[in-house]
C-alpha cells in the first residue's frame, strides 16, 4: 500500500497539519521541520497528492489544452512545445481532442470537472465562442493561434493574419508574378479570412497584377491536393499562396500529378514553416510563423492568468518573415 | 461564484450525501432523487468535482500518456487515436513528454502525484524499466508499442517485430533482389533490434541473397537522410528495409540528392504506414502496423485493468500487412 500523509506524521514524529505545510509551496514551516519532513517522506515512497491538495489550495495545476486538428504535422510541434513549456514550469497538460466537436459546452463542462486552473484552446479554425465559453465560467483562457481584435474578449497569441497575408502579397509582386491567387484553407476559419483580406489589400495596390481566390475543405494534405486538381482543370494562375504548409504540400502533389513544374511552371508559397516545409525534398517557401515564441508567451500569459485572473485582455501579436527556399521563381535583381 | 454541492442541496430540498450519491455512479439513489437533484444542478450551473469526489471513489480517470518522440509525425496519429478512445470511454489523457529525459523517477513521481488511474507508455525506443517502474508503483501500465516477451512483466501491445522483420526480407526476396540492406532506427530501440533478427533469420534462409545493415541515430527524417547519404558514398544495395516510414522519407530525400531512382536504381520499403506513406507525392512501399487496433485494445486492456489491478500481464500481438505502393519494383510474375 503506498504511505499516507499519516504515515509520514508517524514515522517524522510530526502532526500531519506539519506534513501538510512542508509539501505546500508558501507554507509556513521551518526549515529543521521541512527536512525532517522530507526524510521520512522519502524513506517511505510517499509523494502529495496534488489532487487532494487542490481542495485546499485551489490549484491542480492541470492545464487544458484543446486541439481541433490532429491531421496537420504542425500540430505535433505545437503539443511538443506546450507539453515541455507547461512541464517546465510545474504545470501539466491535459489534452482534449475536438475531432469531432462541435459544441464547446461538452469541453467546457468537462474541464470544470477537472477543476483545471486554465485552458489554452490552440486552434485557428474554432470559432472564438469556444474560447468565450470558458471565459464565462471564470476559467483563465488563452486562445493561442486565435483572431486578433482590436478590442479582444479573451487572451490571444498569434499573429496578425491580416499583416500576413499582405506579406505574401508582397513576395508574390517581388517576385515579378503578375497573375496570382490564394488557396485558403476552410472558408470559416478566422485565419483564412483574415489572410485573405490581408492579400487583396496588398493587391489592390498593384493594379497590373491580376488575381482571383478559392478555398480548401481543410488545412490538410488531401484538401490542398484536391483543390489543386481542381484548379489545374482550368487556367492555373502563375503563383498560389496556399492556406498553410501541409495544404501546400497537397497542391504541390497535384502539380506534380498534372505535368507542371515548381517552380517553373507555377509557384508556391506556403504558411507556417512547419519542420517538414525545410525537408529537402519538399523545399518550401514559406511565411514562418514563429510557433516556439508564441507558445512560450502563451503559456507565460497564463502563469500570469493564474496569479490574476482577473487580468485586462490583451492581444500578443508576433512577426512573421518570408522563409526563400524552392518553390517561387527567385526575386529579379534590383536594377540600380 | 461557482455553486457548490451545498447550493444544490439547498435548492434541491435534499441532504448534501443525496447530491454526493445522485452523482456517484452505481451509488444507491432513487430515480426520482437523481431527476431533482439534476434538475437542481442544470439550474445553478454546478457540476461535480471530479477530484475531489476522487478522495472517496479512489477513482480520477486521468490516464497519463506518456511519450518521447514528437518529431515523428505517426504520433499525431496516435494521440487523435488515443485521445479519442480515452474520452469515449470517460478517460483523459494527462500528457507527459519525455523528449529530454532519461530517468522514469521523475515521470513516476509526477504521475502518482496527479492519483492518474493509469499509464500508457506509448514508445518502442523507451528501455522497459520505465514501464516497469510504474508497475512497481502499483500503478496499472500498458507499454504500447512496447517489446513482445514470451514471459512479459507488463501489459505491451503491439507487434511482433522480429515476425515483422521476416516479413520485409521476404518481400525484398519475392521482388528479385538479392543484394539488400537493413537501415535501422537506433540501435537502442528494441523495435530496431527485433526488426533486424527477424531480418536476418528469414535470410539466412537465402543463401543467394546477400544483406547488411546499419542504423540510423533516430526515427526521423534528418537521421534517415543522413544515414542514406553516408551510405551512398559507398556500393548502395539494390533495396532497403527502412527502419519506419519517417525515417523512409529521409531515405528517399538523400536518394533524390545522389540522383538515384526510386525504385529503377534503389528499392526501399518503410514501416508504419503512417498518413504521409499514402500521400502521392511520397507513395512509399511499406509495412502496416494496424495503429488503430493496437490503440483500442491499448484502451481496453487499461480499462480492464482499472477493475482488476492484479490482472496478470498479457501481451497483445497485432499481424502486419504489406502495402504495395511505388518505392519498390514490381515482383516478378509467378511462372505457371
Amino acid at each position: 500500500m503506498a504511505a499516507t500523509l499519516k504515515d509520514v506524521a508517524n514515522r517524522a514524529g510530526v502532526s500531519t497539519s506539519a506534513v501538510s505545510r512542508a509539501f505546500t509551496d508558501g507554507a509556513s514551516v521551518s526549515v529543521k521541520m521541512r527536512r525532517k519532513v522530507e526524510k521520512a517522506a522519502a524513506e517511505l515512497g510517499y509523494s502529495p497528492n496534488f489532487l487532494a491538495r487542490s481542495l485546499t489550495t485551489r490549484r491542480t495545476k492541470l492545464i487544458g489544452l484543446v486541439s481541433n486538428n490532429f491531421h496537420n504535422p504542425i500540430f505535433l510541434e505545437v503539443f511538443d512545445l506546450f507539453t515541455r513549456s507547461l512541464q517546465d514550469r510545474g504545470l501539466r497538460p491535459l489534452l482534449v481532442n475536438l475531432s469531432n466537436e462541435t459544441d464547446p459546452e461538452n469541453s467546457v463542462r468537462m474541464l470544470h470537472q477537472y477543476s483545471v486552473d486554465g485552458v489554452i484552446v490552440a486552434s485557428s479554425t474554432l470559432p472564438p465562442m469556444f474560447s468565450k465559453a470558458f471565459r464565462d465560467k471564470k476559467i483563465p483562457v488563452v486562445n493561442t493561434f486565435g483572431r486578433y481584435f482590436s478590442s479582444p474578449e479573451v487572451h490571444v497569441v498569434g499573429i496578425d493574419n491580416i499583416a500576413a497575408g499582405r506579406m505574401a502579397a508582397r513576395e508574390l509582386v517581388a517576385c515579378g508574378y503578375t497573375d496570382v491567387a490564394f488557396l485558403g484553407g476552410p472558408q470559416s476559419a478566422t485565419s483564412t479570412q483574415d489572410r485573405l483580406k490581408g492579400f487583396q489589400e496588398e493587391l489592390a495596390k498593384h493594379p497590373g497584377v491580376s488575381h482571383r481566390h478559392s478555398f480548401a475543405d481543410a488545412y490538410s494534405f488531401k484538401a490542398g491536393r484536391a483543390a489543386m486538381l481542381e484548379l489545374a482543370k482550368r487556367d492555373l494562375a502563375q503563383a498560389y499562396f496556399c492556406g498553410d504548409d501541409v495544404l501546400s504540400i497537397g497542391a504541390l502533389s497535384a502539380l506534380k500529378d498534372v505535368g507542371r513544374n515548381v517552380p517553373e511552371d507555377v509557384g508556391i508559397i506556403g504558411f507556417n514553416d512547419m519542420e517538414m516545409a525545410s525537408w529537402e525534398n519538399i523545399a518550401l517557401t514559406t511565411i514562418r510563423q514563429p510557433i516556439k515564441q508564441i507558445i512560450t508567451s502563451s503559456v507565460e500569459l497564463m502563469v500570469a492568468m493564474l496569479d490574476d485572473p482577473e487580468r485586462y485582455p490583451e492581444a500578443r501579436l508576433f512577426p512573421c518573415e518570408v522563409v526563400t527556399r524552392a518553390t517561387l521563381r527567385a526575386r529579379p535583381e534590383a536594377i540600380t
